[in-house]
């Protein structure tokens, strides 16, 4: 039996005291399943030598290959190497030419290298060195009875040039992965039940194939991945995961926003979009411009907060607003046509709802929202039931209005035009 | 001796496919430090039940309280419960009140419950429940053989309602920290290194102190903790602490936004807000309203993302976008002026850059953000040069932004009206 087992360990107490997050292991989990490999585990410990040393023993009894991460800077809390090179018996050796070129790094900014520094030009006699060509600390590469442990800096712009240049490559010489297909789907407007009953038939039909549901505020994604090429099989899967997923489907592409999807679509169509939001704040917007590019086709967006905005920015009729009150459909149809009208777009999307924690009555609980679509043919309205958490709220009700110009432009089931 | 070791257990594939960071550690260990406790270790796993029930049965044997993250969803990959009630022996037995809450959560949103979530109803017999006031897993624990396991579900909303409504309260009672005194301090638009400089001679004159920086896209926090009371040390430490930061220095109150300290300040002086945005798409409305009691102080936005919505929408006069280009201090004004103006509000903010990662030139490089300010007294603008990271750059810039009406609310420097 080979082990073919990776984990990493992230040393810091900044990981432990929730000063920073270790993202780390999320890039390196990123590169190694592109690559077909999975990541078994991730222990993070702090500093201290003691409890170091203990994670460090365990996670190396388990692995084949282990990355550890941080510790390897010129302070006396960083002392990762001292601790993997004890526990080899590895003695640490002053390297000239790293010594050299720490004090050039320094030297090109006009500084004398600190005496601290020079406890990074030390190096373990029989391990190999890792070039770090963004920082001062060069990495390090043990080979031990059966065991390949890869040492780099904490520091993510460094980690993650390393990584690339050295580490990744040398993972692929040592466990070469069999050849795997991995295919992402983003839905939106879907809770992550339905889409698991959804796909149920497709699930029980195909099972040599590795299903995970990602959920997060702005939808579901659901990964698969296959040993295999791209065979009947492998599209036959995708095809039944396209059905079972329905218009509920926006992207294939892995951490494409929607945002982007509409922005393309806009692009190919020739339209511009405007926005109109109470609720939400502006966050329709500030969503639709993560994206870059999204000026071609945004003009802008009304945050017509106060009823008196409604009014006087966009034109919502004041007997609507007194008659229905400001969340109500006949409100979030007139945000939409006002400023379609008011920005001179082609098509205006509109929200307006209760995101709480208070102003909920019987009749218009918290968590009621309306969206609404306004084009040349009309407009659309959706009344939606959702979370009375305010910031959850808010980010769905701004996906699903995003979402509503996707459905919209594909032409998919959007009701009646009032 | 009285084992005080807290760990963390989190669970699920997506943490090692690399789809989500692990931040719910994060959330776990600021808390924790708050309490006077610190995170020993944190071991992050996938969702098969072999690995899983191994590392779980790692970190109990080695802390006094386990928190485990993640594995509560509804479908057939979320199996954490299942696996530690089979460790300990535990059957699962059907709860018919959560199940009838679960029910209510869909049919409140007009959906019948899908089967599969029927899962989530399933309580183990001896342990105690975990409300969940925010989705409709609740969380577990579990008192075992000197051992306290907390389960709760991986969505952070949830996971941090319930790790503040019931966990931590439950962490206090079993492992009392020494008397403690924690003190945090909310900085904005100064860089941790200043920061740090800023407070050297304070950190030096207090060695029992134990500090902690927590740098975020919004600016750094300060917390510091120290045993013993509010005596005159304590008094000292503070007042030495706010010297240091002065008028970066926005909030004590642990994760208090800006907006709410902002929102304050415009109850207090009874002036309405309006904004002005180009870059940031919505973003400094949207983070204005995050706040509960928003529409008290705020009217409302205009995001003028194109040239001609600055001029149609707010009157930015046609020469002075010609002249200065739409990313300039003469356009940051006229937008924030206009902005007030058409809102009818006291003051009015605004927002023109370029965020990248296109679009920059040798003279306005990417990065480069004007915003300005105006009020009764004229109209103040300042030149950020930021990152070049879009995403970044606009939650930066939303934030500065807002700290300037809150330091032109103060009385602080803003420099000389326009």
């Amino acid at each position: 039996l080979t082990r073919t087992r990776i984990e990493v360990l992230a040393v810091g107490d900044e990981l432990l005291t929730g000063a920073t997050s270790d993202t780390n292991s999320t890039f390196i989990a990123r590169e190694l399943f592109a690559l077909g490999h999975s990541l078994a585990r991730v222990t993070v410990v702090g500093d201290a030598p003691g409890p170091l040393g203990e994670a460090f023993a365990e996670a190396l009894s388990r692995s084949r290959i282990l990355v550890v991460t941080g510790g390897l800077g010129p302070t006396v809390d960083d002392r990762t190497k001292e601790v993997i090179a004890a526990y080899f018996g590895d003695p640490l050796v002053l390297d000239p030419d790293v010594l050299a070129d720490i004090e050039r790094r320094f030297s090109v900014r006009g500084i004398a290298m600190p005496d601290t520094n020079r406890k990074q030009a030390y190096v373990p006699r029989s391990a190999r060195r890792i070039p770090n060509p963004v920082g001062s600390a060069p990495g390090v590469h043990w080979e031990r009875e059966g065991n390949d442990v890869f040492l780099l800096p904490g520091i993510p712009a460094e980690m993650q040039a390393m990584m690339r240049a050295t580490v990744l490559p040398a993972v692929g010489r040592i466990l070469p992965a069999p050849g795997l297909q991995v295919a992402t789907f983003r839905t939106c407007g879907v809770a992550e039940s339905v889409l698991a009953q959804r796909l149920e038939s497709v699930m029980a039909r195909f099972e040599d194939v590795t299903w995970a549901f990602y959920p997060g505020a702005g939808g579901v994604d659901v990964r698969v991945r296959r040993a295999g090429g791209t065979d009947i099989r492998w599209i036959e899967l995708c095809d039944g995961i396209r059905f079972g997923i329905g218009q509920h489907l926006y992207s294939e592409v892995p951490e494409e926003p929607l945002a982007e999807v509409v922005r393309r679509l806009l692009v190919e169509r020739g339209l511009m979009l405007a926005v109109a939001e109470s609720c939400t704040g502006g966050l329709v917007g500030a969503r639709i411009t993560e994206v870059p590019g999204s000026s071609a086709v945004f003009t802008g967006g009304f945050v017509t907060y106060a009823n008196q905005a409604k009014t006087d920015w966009i034109g919502v009729p004041e007997d609507v607003l007194k008659n229905h009150g400001a969340v109500s459909a006949p409100v979030a149809a007139a945000m939409a046509r006002g400023a379609r009208e008011r920005a001179g777009a082609d098509i205006a999307v509109s929200v307006t709802g209760i995101a709480g924690p208070t102003g909920g009555t019987a009749e218009k609980p918290v968590g009621l929202v309306y969206i609404g679509l306004a084009a040349a043919g009309g407009c659309w309205t959706r009344r939606l039931q959702l979370t009375p958490n305010r910031d959850l709220n808010r980010t769905i009700s701004s996906q699903l209005a995003i979402d509503l110009v996707r459905r919209f432009l594909l032409g998919l089931a959007v009701g009646d035009p009032s």
